[in-house]
């Protein structure tokens, strides 16, 4: 069997969280670094794999999953059973509901505020902090009631979550404003089988 | 059994959706106005069900679903069997792929532009509409070769990505570039069951 291979950038949130489910679930897994700097993810072969240019990419045989939140569902799906993404509609919808805040707000908010600071992006810094503060308040009032975002168990929907919220310090977002933030992250931390990234 | 019901807004995409995807399957549904005007939906009993401020909100008995991409993962997971939702690994990925198209491309680009244009939202109106030429160039060369944007068939891919996609006229966005996008709005528009909202 071929193993699936990760188009990667180490410093990119979105494909940590590919790494980490991977770690996670024990599947092993090829990285192919992509050479951003030369704009690799805009030129042919990747291009063609992915017509957004961007990365993550993931290859598995003969399928290709772009987005970094559907290759957290294809992983989920294919080597996590329930675990990790229920099938019954209330559940599912629970974990859908926040990979829709990974994708929205988080992208929008501490995503943006660190793409700027340690890339230099061309973003709004005060519509992306501002929307930091609004994402970080929801979660904290839902984690001080919640250990997990969307069931009462860890799902794709923390490990969707997590990266861009806990690497936001990059991006002049910090924490310390959010207890019960800062504890969730602890608990993924402890999770069997973690792998960390560069500024976690 | 008590039917679900929608907080809706006539003028929302979002909303519209829900309505949309409950037409084609056949799921009566009691519709509840949401006074967007006088703020109903940032307060009590709305702001409750769904902290993030937003409609639309999805009740059904004792469940509540927030984010239109997660009700519609809800409706097609509760009474679509896998036509409209997949269970395996990879059609389920591509579904979900777009899903995340809708709330991250689609959003920031078409729909932005409209609440800018049509509600007064303060908004950077030229990113809006440079990002909108974007993702309708990605999606006018996807559907210049397929009918649907996921699978061989209509899914919630093509219900969560069509209202602010057929909108756009309402942001300045117009579809005369575009005529595969065009062409499979049209294709969405002959579904039986099919109902429309004004502006489409």
């Amino acid at each position: 069997m071929t193993r699936p291979k990760l188009h990667d950038f180490e410093l990119s949130g979105n494909c940590y969280k590919v790494r980490l489910l991977c770690a996670l679930l024990g599947v092993a897994l090829d990285l192919a670094p992509t050479d951003l700097a030369n704009g690799a993810h805009k030129k042919a072969p990747l291009i063609d794999m992915n017509p957004f240019g961007q990365v993550p990419i993931f290859e598995d045989g003969d399928v290709i999953v772009r987005d970094s939140q559907a290759i957290l569902v294809y992983i989920a799906r294919k080597w996590g059973g329930e675990q990790w993404l229920p099938l019954e509609a209330e559940p599912m919808a629970k974990v859908i509901e926040w990979l829709m805040v990974a994708e929205n707000e988080i992208a929008r908010g501490p995503n943006d505020a660190r793409l700027h600071d340690k890339f230099g992006r061309k973003v709004d810094i005060a519509l992306a902090r501002e929307k930091a503060a609004h994402i970080l308040e929801l979660m904290q009032r839902h984690l001080a009631v919640n250990d997990w975002l969307a069931l009462g168990r860890p799902t794709i929907a923390d490990i969707a979550c997590m990266p861009y919220v806990a690497l936001g310090h990059e991006g002049g977002v910090a924490l310390d404003p959010y207890p019960a933030v800062a504890a969730w992250i602890t608990r993924i931390k402890a999770l069997p089988g973690f792998v960390t990234m560069p500024g976690l």
